[in-house]
């Protein structure tokens, strides 16, 4: 008798790793461990995979969805190594040598890319393209189209766009980068410099809410300019500050400014930009997919 | 013996039409009318294309690339009907009727995803999407990848993104939805209102060649983060301003601030924005191939 094929799923982030081995985020045993040094992390991970891989059955694939920036063409020898990142010591880190020691088909994509995957899936038959961004420690994006992950040449930046500022607004911005693009502005670390607390501490009467609002709102108008998505889900842990998600629809279709007919009504950015369906889970059931995927595409 | 089959291109601008008849842009009879009424300037079309049929074989397809915004979902009633144009004559046209006029396949798209589909081809066999930018009495831009136009639920609106002024400039902006975005600030008309003349009359020592770079640099930067494209076409009127390009490649290169490793050298921005390989036949070309997908779909 052939043992049940079973699915290893990661979700890689600066602070925290979430690590499923099942047939689903729902069937599947979970840990989350704080991220610590490469090594030490990687060898947690391994454990509880080889693990749960003899309680349950056959690793038939491996999904992993990880912070950035990353290498995601599977041609390319950085396929999976994770680039210049301010957390120095996960520099040049190589994700693949976790399937090697597997040695699993997998597929290594961006944690908000394999969040977009995750949530298109949850909304089937959903047409046309689903952009996940993320608002927290750093703000990113991925799209999803057609059950796959539709990336450039390379995984979006999305967070890094240049951003019209407020007027009076006269806060200098924290990105190293660029300073005050979006990430510089409305991110976490931005929110916690301008006020000294995070967005949902401050409460829905206080006047961040609406400036970030307004910042993201122009990243809704600017993607559905640039790529007229079907979705647009705003995740992580800034965009659950109460009153957030309306303030985004109202600015993005005010500064739409009547341009696009199909967004005359409020409503019609009601449905365009909402929160994740899966709740925490859009990412970790991405990289579900991605093990199905790997595993689908070995066979 | 049977008649060889031939094709129609169509590119309908909101000054000019160019229509070309044959196999390709160079194995045509071409010609280029002025945009009147859309019923005048419907009849000269259809009688051109049907006198250069008879002359020389079958009409196996027809391609048109049009000004916007356009249906541009083939299963939708709207599809190749003109939506709301400033000319209004114009709104509510449906360019099927040229189509049904002939009885022959055809697909319609808007006249930027055919000129990026067209420089697509010209730079074949190139990998990852090509992202046309037309700047000129208005700013818009399509894409294309792996041989097809790739829209989202609609073709895209860049030349309308959010851009963030330039210190000192204080140039209202002459957008009718949004004043100051980037068409607003930085196409044709904002040009001959701000300093009387069109760029390339201004010469190269001008303050307008920098300023408009810098607006220009601003939607290749937010591509880049937001779609990380393998090459950005920048054509149309306003672009041919002599020295402009060079400015538009080292303004962006300046403005990723040296984020993403691969645009680390100016280099590598010449490489990815460039001006197009055909010249004004991007459009024409793109609308041939539009014509030849179409007459393939029919077989």
């Amino acid at each position: 008798m052939r043992a049940t094929p079973i699915f290893a799923a990661i979700e890689a982030g600066g602070t925290k790793w979430r690590i499923a081995v099942g047939t689903s985020v729902k069937q599947s045993s979970c840990i989350e461990i704080r991220t610590r040094e490469p090594d030490e992390t990687l060898d947690e991970v391994l454990a509880f995979i080889e693990r749960e891989v003899e309680l349950q059955g056959s690793l038939a694939g491996l999904g992993i969805g990880s912070f950035g920036p990353l290498g995601i063409d599977p041609s390319m020898p950085d396929y999976g190594v994770i680039g210049r990142t301010p957390k120095l010591n996960w520099k040049d880190v190589d994700l693949k040598a976790i399937a090697r020691r597997l040695d699993v088909p997998y597929q290594i994509d961006t944690d908000v890319n394999a969040a977009a995957l995750g949530e298109l899936d949850a909304r089937a038959p959903l047409q046309g393209k689903l952009i996940y961004v993320t608002v927290g420690t750093g703000i990113g994006g991925g799209v999803a189209e057609r059950g796959i992950i539709s990336s450039g040449i390379d995984h979006p930046e999305m967070g890094h766009v240049p951003v019209r500022r407020v007027a009076g607004d006269d806060y200098p911005g924290c990105c190293p980068f660029h300073r005050d693009c979006l990430e510089g502005l409305a991110s976490g670390p931005a929110i916690e410099a301008r006020w000294g607390a995070d967005l949902s501490a401050l409460g829905s009467d206080h006047e961040g809410l609406p400036l970030i609002a307004h910042y993201l709102g122009q990243l809704v108008v600017s993607l559905t300019l640039v790529m007229a998505p079907m979705k647009i889900i705003i995740g992580g842990g800034v965009s659950q500050a109460p009153g957030l998600l309306d303030q985004i629809q109202q600015e993005a279709h005010r500064q739409l400014g009547g341009y696009l007919s199909r967004y005359d009504e409020l409503d019609s950015l009601v449905s365009l930009v909402q929160g994740p369906m899966l709740g925490s889970n859009s990412g970790l059931h991405g990289a579900f997919l991605l093990a199905h995927q790997a595993a689908q595409a070995e066979t």
